[in-house]
């Protein structure tokens, strides 16, 4: 079994036609969660999935499972899986990896005929990125249990709060309501490929990352409250400006993360600002932070510096900021067999490999409340830039990763005699 | 002539009946141009026109004119006005208060049978605030010819870009797409009652502001352009964050309006960030601001200085950023005779007056195209607080300005025997 590899051209052919999908002028893709070209490249995927004689089924959150049957249908499945939605104007690779790396080592099996002992599940989640509906990782969290289904169905488009729809109804739209009760059954293993989305293993020649953990991560709200006034006759002197004072937060913010060595990170990507009109004096700011280490200790460091930061930021301006936190993420420790056996394996392969962190969340990382979960990682080209259309990882390190999670799959499923 | 004088509880009466269309929880009204509030305000000031005698129009842009028939026809009519729109959660007094200052005033003269030579209108503008749709003073600027119809017409809803009505649409939903065309004939006079909308006249204990002028201001969009990338793999270092650079930028417009004396005023209101979700590093921000300052000289200074700092911001943080001049406002000079009118009126009635310039925009100053046109001020007290709940202006104040009014109206349209 060794010897057997995945077709390189062919993952790359189907990653390449699926980046068309919504691509974009500078060769990315837009595809936000759930839009009709989120339905497209799922219909492809499902496509794809029963012309390789998958039984394809879509449960009440949409996520989509293409199983190929194993010799003994009891046993839990080995999943393989990822994301097929986008950032706005996101890049060909941040999930349609992980999820093509799955359509292609099921191929691979079915060229060479082998029957599996577990049945193998290739999966697609809905809404991993969180930027059209909130949280992210959506799917796999409802599968798992870690947010109930009505409250997720019912989540407004925070893109277009006013007219859009609710993941219920988007999910009708495209046709991926699906009536297959959501998770409440065993799963065997689940393993994700994922691209790094960051520069470390492109600047240390690292083919494979063996990702054994994660950063850990606070999520707030900042809610700055000032004084709505005329932007003209009021005197500078009696200002009491929402937006003056986030801006003196969002440096901080920035200050934070650099000061906390190579692992600091911290942002402050989106706001919501009213009432954002020309002729007045911004009055209240709802302002998404967060904070994030690899060293548990130094993340509540900063956080306690963000606090002393907004509480000195409102003192000195006169307005009110309060910090609420609406998310905590890690530290996430993947299963030590999964971790084991993707290092085994790509050591086996003979992959320069090293273990690695995610700093970013991932849906592998829910899948540990049901299941050994783990996931490999591949590099980032291009700087190692991500959520943009310049987001690149090499064919060949796309191979790589994808033969590490064929022969990890077929150690957990079992070949058939 | 002399000792006629309005009727002060009958005026705030009127304009505490607008006030409760779209009356916010704090005692102030929430009525943008054109919803379905504005048309309500609009419902009701035409009711009491035709009540009080007066032949109602409406032009193509939604303006109203209620017209007192004069002894002769053919003059040219006294106009006065002001708004029935208001910003988002704004006052009861800004704009409301010169308009009821002309119904008020009109029912005074029917009250006393007094006819005049000259017609008087009263007169309502569309979208003075410039709030849901750009730009500020629309309606005086078609009916001066500063602005073209058809442009307008075809305004987007700034504060619903995707959904929103235009303004023609919106226009015919309330019922105010008139068929009279705009402008192109000859105005007498124009006088305009307004709030001040800041604390200089409450603080000097002035009754009547005599509105010589204004002050000179610029209005730029800054557009920044950084680089998209994931929040969290990508490091500190090689972040191109549009948002960071921008609130560098929003800092230093505060401190250039701080740093030019107590004329100097800068503001930056409104943005637009792209794409303003959770997991991505801000791309693209498009920010209004703008520089004021009664001087011209230390205006073009701010602006200097509000050049120098895009630019020094953009070479520090690697992003582009780029200022566009979109608007300009001053120096304007009202009409000498209107001045010395207004002044000489205030002064008889034993009013405590002083001079004063507006540093925002209103429909007396498109008007100056056309006729002579000028303004009184009356106090906002509350601290001088505008474009808020809390404004606030006493009814005795309102009364001094609304006397100041209908004696400078009798004193230009001339009363018949």
């Amino acid at each position: 079994m060794r010897n057997i590899a995945i077709n390189t051209d062919r993952l790359w052919g189907t990653m390449m036609e699926v980046g068309r999908i919504g691509e974009t002028p500078g060769g990315g893709s837009h595809r936000l969660a759930l839009t009709e070209e989120d339905g497209q490249a799922r219909d492809l995927f499902c496509r794809w999935m029963r012309e390789a004689g998958c039984a394809v089924s879509i449960d009440a959150i949409g996520n989509i499972f293409a199983r190929r049957e194993g010799r003994d249908p009891s046993l839990p499945p080995v999943m393989v899986g990822s994301h097929l939605d986008t950032v706005p104007m996101g890049g060909k690779f941040d999930g349609i990896a992980g999820v093509m790396a799955g359509v292609e080592l099921l191929r691979t099996l079915n060229d060479r005929a082998i029957a599996t002992t577990a049945p193998v599940e290739i999966v697609v989640w809905t809404n991993e990125e969180g930027s059209r509906y909130s949280p992210f990782t959506m799917g796999s969290q409802v599968f798992v249990g870690q947010q109930r289904l009505a409250d997720m169905l019912a989540g407004r488009d925070v893109l277009d709060p006013t007219h859009g729809d609710t993941v219920g109804q988007a999910l009708a739209k495209i046709g991926y309501a699906g009536t297959v009760p959501v998770g409440g059954r065993k799963v065997g293993c689940y393993f994700e490929l994922h691209v790094e989305q960051g520069p470390s293993m492109m600047d240390a020649d690292v083919q494979v990352g063996i990702v054994v953990g994660s950063f850990v991560a606070r999520y707030f709200i900042a809610t700055i409250v000032g004084e709505q006034a005329h932007v003209g006759p009021t005197p500078m002197a009696q200002r009491k400006d929402a937006l003056v004072a986030m801006s003196r937060l969002v440096l901080e913010i920035d200050r934070i993360g650099r000061s906390h060595g190579p692992d600091g990170r911290s942002n402050a990507p989106h706001l919501e600002l009213y009432p954002n009109v020309r002729g007045v004096i911004p009055a209240r700011i709802e302002l998404s932070c967060d904070v994030r280490h690899s060293d548990h200790a130094s993340m509540l460091r900063m956080e306690g510096e963000l606090r002393a930061a907004a509480d000195a930021i409102a003192a000195a301006s006169g307005v009110d900021i309060s910090l609420r936190q609406y998310h905590e993420f890690g530290p996430v420790r993947f299963h030590p067999d999964v971790i084991d056996l993707l290092r085994r394996t790509a050591t086996d392969l003979g992959y320069r490999t090293r273990d690695i962190l995610t700093i970013a969340g991932h849906d592998a990382v829910p899948m540990l409340d049901v299941c050994p979960s783990g996931m490999v990682f591949v590099a980032s080209r291009a700087g190692g830039i991500s959520h943009n259309e310049k987001e690149f990882t090499d064919r060949e390190d796309l191979a790589a990763g994808t033969n590490v999670m064929l022969h990890a799959v077929l150690a957990r499923a079992g070949v058939a005699d």
